[in-house]
């Protein structure tokens, strides 16, 4: 079975098309976005979601809308879409891929002179994203598959699959190779909390796929440690430091601790435009803190006086990774990357 | 305000009153038991739950079922004693309290000669059980709050407090005591998916006692240490073994991990009767397995071909705990609870 397809263009092409993740596992609906409202109403909200398809949803939904815009003249067009870039921008603030992904269209756009050659350009720079994503992922597929072991039992957490990328995945590519070869025994999806991202959508696309999963909940990961039932740790990035410190979905510096405490290898897989070379260490990066209420939501009425801290990520410091995995290839540490 | 009462006798004492915990924080409703099935009914599905509250309950369960039972002659009450106890026993396997209190009942009856005679020795037993519980619970707090640092910020997981117990809790005595100084500025409640007894039962009784709380996911609790949040943890437990290893909540042993990755000071804090000192280590405690159902639910509707574990305990080995808080002192490594 095909991974499925989370981000792309309508078939018409004058719109962003999305898979609604919201409703999965119980409803696969795709939606179509035109405009930049929805358009940042759908990442906010996570009907779209993961750092490389926010990334992706964003420079395709930019080019529509750039595409629809009533500017007929070129100065105007301009004002728009240098309004429209850190509006679309400021929807997430911890992931660098949507940052990046804006960087691109705008650097792109900038030599135009005309507003139809501006939104050619962003029409072919938005599907050049989608497909080096597509890309990429496959790339770290290749080179993460050869840090399994035969028969694998990989420990995930949130969705860092096709739901997270235009293509198969960062952290899912490898399963996605491996299992291609019969090599993966198991994956244990934590559920991810307070989303749920692993047992709706990483327990979804992998069974959809014929992969074997287990869910478990967050509190469980070190003890199915313990037993010995995890080869390994395979987790995304939101962002990824020049120091190698990892800005990923909260939970997954728990996990690091607990990994590193029964020696099984924590490996990180992300495209290299998640690789953040100006931000020093993640001790300087964002961390989205998000609504109260997609904690409490799960116990009903909650007392007044109670407080909630809901942050979206955690930064596990390099120290407890193992090798960052991405399209350009395996990085041990200690981790360098400079701009 | 004092702690909430969860359990006790009816008024005119021929039931076991609970707070069915299963409605709250939305509803706070008492219920009146006075059968084995309902009582094991309640335990099983955790409308009483916590160890010491469960040793208790079926305390006082037993004995005001032995006041109802049909039975005039003595051999047949015996039969019925023999054949309920190993059968409420037989509710949660993990817990130790609920075979201990079993055990005292056992004991105090085998002297009996009459039915009239063991009825009343039951019910001797079972308040006697009760009160033990009740003074056990304030003298960890007693010892317990001498370990907290002033205006202490206390990480707890699950609920080991007054809903737990007969008194004023296990893991929250200490908070309470210190409370009561003024001495508590903050509790961190990890909400303890699956079936959330932090966010529900930990964050509304601390909440209703005007003590400070705030409520993260599982997941949360490593980077809260890493902020620098956390001054101790103070978990229950629902075994100790012999040699201090913890049999407590799923999830408590990915905490005592960060913990001591963050040299942050893991306490348990138990009845006495919570050690088992002829269980030599945690390898031998049974865990519990309990119903897939409790983790998918939050899901909704969750795919064919996923599987789901669902452990209700792990083992903190005794490595990573600091101390030991019972009612009879501080325990410090290397434990050896001798029978």
């Amino acid at each position: 079975v095909r991974p499925v397809q989370s981000v792309g263009w309508s078939a018409d092409r004058r719109a962003l098309r999305i898979l609604d993740q919201r409703l999965l596992p119980g409803e696969v609906r795709y939606r179509d976005i035109a405009s930049i409202e929805v358009l940042c109403e759908a990442i906010v909200t996570l009907a779209v979601r993961g750092a490389p398809a926010i990334g992706v949803a964003a420079a395709i939904g930019i080019a529509v809308a750039a595409r629809a815009t009533p500017h007929s003249d070129f100065p105007a067009f301009r004002r728009w879409l240098e309004t429209t870039l850190p509006h679309v921008r400021s929807t997430r603030p911890t992931a660098v891929n949507l940052a990046w992904a804006l960087e691109r269209l705008s650097r792109a756009a900038s030599a135009a002179t005309s507003v139809e050659a501006a939104v050619g350009v962003l029409e072919l720079e938005a599907q050049r994203i989608l497909d080096e994503d597509r890309a990429m992922c496959e790339q770290i597929g290749r080179h993460g598959m050869l840090l399994l072991p035969p028969n694998a039992r990989v420990l995930t957490h949130c969705n860092a699959g096709a739901l997270a990328t235009a293509g198969i995945g960062t952290a899912l590519a490898p399963v996605y190779c491996a299992a291609a070869e019969g090599s993966i025994a198991r994956v244990y999806a934590c559920e991810t909390r307070p989303l749920l991202q692993g047992s709706r959508l990483t327990a979804w696309e992998l069974s959809r796929a014929g992969i074997p999963v287990t869910v478990i909940t967050d509190g469980m990961a070190a003890a199915l440690m313990a037993r010995g039932d995890v080869d390994v740790c395979l987790v995304g990035a939101d962002r990824i430091a020049r120091n190698g410190d990892v800005a990923n979905k909260i939970g997954t510096y728990a996990l690091a601790i607990a990994a590193r405490q029964h020696n099984i290898p924590f490996y990180v897989a992300a495209p290299s435009s998640t690789i953040d070379a100006t931000t020093v260490s993640g001790r300087t990066i964002p961390i989205e803190e998000r609504s109260a209420v997609e904690i409490t939501r799960v116990v009903g009425e909650f007392p007044d006086g109670i407080d909630v801290w809901n942050p979206a990520f955690d930064v596990t410091p390099c120290a407890f990774v193992t090798a960052i995995i991405s399209d350009a290839g395996v990085h041990r540490p200690p981790f360098d990357f400079a701009a």
